[in-house]
């Protein structure tokens, strides 16, 4: 019997590389930047996002939140674009488009149907503000939010997962972790949580090498948030 | 300039006294008890809290959620009111009435309009699970949930409001302390907060000592979350 389920955010309920790519189109062109590849900024951005949190589970670095992350980044890959001259209040709105990213179509409308029989979160790398704002913009309804600083960890250490089993009061196997990615559903897994794997296979655009399939049997195997609420027998929304 | 605003729960967005007498009264009618008192019973039950958590506050035990807490008082009263035939699923179930509390009629109509332009969310000394079960079944809207098996600690601990305001990373004045009860709002000014005080006077009926206005100039002195949310300037609702 489910409860609750959590859900990966970043790839499984929004698609940063596009709500990026846009954001940083408009400062381009602000700037007059010519032939400027947002989809291709997007990406690079992104590419610090893993190191940038390993850094953090090794210990080679006390706690930093994602918005450190995502800055440090930033201000790495600005010159590389042509955008040194990006002053602070400019980079500042800039990394906060990490708090502005948008759902994929299938999101909300799922989210809403599973909403209506479970306790929904997301169990996310983000930042309570960065999560509770994007939320609110873009009408995700999330029931409550647990937050890489809430645990100050980030996924996949195991003490994330337990954390989350912990605060809900549940048996592990009363909770579903959802996910777009197979390696996030392995460290549930190991947990004794219940698994469900949402395909996104353009998440990464050209950059994407894994996660093109399900590589195990998770209990729900899935293309969208609509057909995880299918498999978790939840009412048709309007 | 305030980014968020935080609420203590009980008593001050749902009404604890009634909805654990309406509640209560059911399971003494099953039961065929004459003369309940459900009104009394809440009370009595409630007496609990407070002693429960000063525990765990001062260490004379280690931590253990308001659940467990209000399921030590519950087994201690039920006696006291010919209600000791209750079985574990009914104990379980009347336990759980915390998760179901209502809200005072300008509870949510108020949040709804103070979510227009801040964050918010609870502040309060309840579980995860409690206060969105209550959040989901009342459809109080809020944006996250701060509760105190995320900071293993209960209000006026100072390690909780210093908790909310590292995990905001906001400036302590940018985050709004609202309550019924001076004492809390005295402990969140104490870390900088901004305060806002509503006057609940019936909300421990004829147990209701304290809390009959406010004791302090806070920066906002309202009858409702109505009036909090003219207070915050925020645009009418429907």
């Amino acid at each position: 019997m489910i409860k609750a389920v959590l859900f990966d955010t970043f790839g499984t309920i929004v698609d940063w590389r596009s709500s990026i790519a846009r954001e940083s189109a408009v400062f381009a062109k602000a700037h007059e930047i010519l032939n400027f590849d947002g989809d291709e900024f997007a990406r690079r951005w992104r590419a610090g996002y893993r190191p940038g949190m390993a850094k953090v589970t090794t210990g080679e670095r006390p706690w930093v939140s994602i918005d450190v992350i995502h800055r440090e980044r930033l201000d790495e890959i600005l010159p590389q674009f042509g955008l040194s001259m990006l002053d602070e209040t400019e980079r500042d709105h800039l990394n906060r488009a990490w708090h502005r990213l948008t759902p994929w179509p299938d999101s909300v409308a799922g989210l809403q149907r599973i909403k209506s029989k479970y306790l929904i979160s997301p169990l996310s790398n983000g930042s309570v503000v960065l999560l509770s704002t994007m939320a609110k913009r873009a009408g995700i309804p999330w029931d409550f939010i647990f937050s890489s600083d809430m645990h100050r960890a980030y996924k996949k250490n195991p003490v994330v997962y337990q954390n989350a089993i912990r605060l809900l009061g549940m048996a592990p196997d009363e909770i579903m972790m959802v996910a777009a990615h197979n390696a996030d559903l392995e460290a549930a897994r190991n947990e004794g949580m219940r698994t469900g794997y949402i395909n996104r296979p353009t998440e990464y655009g050209v950059d994407q090498t894994v996660d093109f399939e399900a590589t195990s049997d998770w209990d729900i195997i899935a293309n969208s948030v609509e057909e995880v609420a299918d498999g978790l027998d939840c009412p048709l929304a309007w």
